[in-house]
């Protein structure tokens, strides 16, 4: 592919991932895909031959990765597992607030559209889900009790982003966060 | 409205909290809605004028109050906090795995869906979720930090709900139970 078909592809997966993070799998058309970004009615279904669950599924293994990397990157540089998660439900405040309480987890809303009635979309929900709870048990990994805590902390981190966004306030990521030593120290 | 009115009334609301369960707000259509409730198509729009927004608005309050119902019942009845949570998480553990991982929190994929776009709706999963933590903070009370305990606890079950479904499986659910006692105790 060269430079100007990768700059499509990426233009069509940043419209899907903004659109899907707003109003998730059903509330996401192609059509509004095609507007949002920008490119030609024709490359969707170039890049994307298998159509909008291609699209979409691409989309979160995308941004899963990206939260991937910041995971791991954050926790090589905080001080304890508990200044980790602190800090991460920070950057995910600030991050929902200044987006108008679009931007949460870019997973959860398909992850629950889609757990009962769609099978290929529910596999890359399920494996973006256990590579961040990977991450976090390298983080944890000098606790006994690591495999139960990483889920846990994602459980409380994904919760917190929920409850956020249903009341449009980061009260819910502070009130998470001053609990946060109590679980972990 | 007589008896009859009430029954296809409480129908409607059956088949809208089912499909909403399932797939959403925007993945549930109003004919779905008549086809699984066996209603008459006049009698949604007699019931609720209002049409989708507020056929779906009243399915959560409804859903909303009888977890509200079960919480305070349960509350009541459980020796400790954590004792509690750990009944509530088994109690959801089995309703997911038996209904084929379709029902989890009845609120969470709405509020996901409509938390940035629909604002009538943000209202009313807010509300819900305000009065789920008002009914955790009642059995925290002893607590001096019962507000953000409460808080927490609903982001906890709410994120395991949603790695449960994401996954398919109850271990979420019960990895965070095993964690519950370093919370509460």
């Amino acid at each position: 592919m060269g430079q100007k078909g990768a700059e499509t592809r990426d233009r069509l997966l940043d419209a899907t991932q903004e659109l899907v993070e707003t109003a998730g799998y059903f509330g996401t058309g192609l059509n509004q895909v095609i507007a949002v970004s920008g490119a030609p009615r024709g490359s969707l279904y170039f890049h994307f031959p298998g159509g909008k669950d291609q699209l979409i599924g691409e989309s979160i293994r995308r941004a899963g990765r990206t939260i991937g990397d910041t995971l791991e990157e954050q926790a090589g540089t905080s001080p304890s597992p508990a200044e980790f998660v602190e800090g991460l439900l920070r950057h995910l405040g600030d991050r929902l607030a200044e987006s108008g309480w679009r931007k949460g987890c870019p997973v959860a809303t398909v992850a629950l559209e889609t757990a009962a009635v769609n099978d290929p979309l529910q596999e890359v929900c399920s494996e973006v889900y256990a590579s961040w709870e990977a991450a976090l048990r390298a983080r944890l990994a000098s606790r006994a009790d690591a495999d139960d805590l990483a889920v846990t902390v994602l459980a409380l981190v994904e919760g917190a982003l929920l409850l956020a966004r249903a009341h449009r306030s980061r009260d819910p990521l502070e009130r998470v966060g001053r609990q946060i030593r109590t679980l972990l120290d």
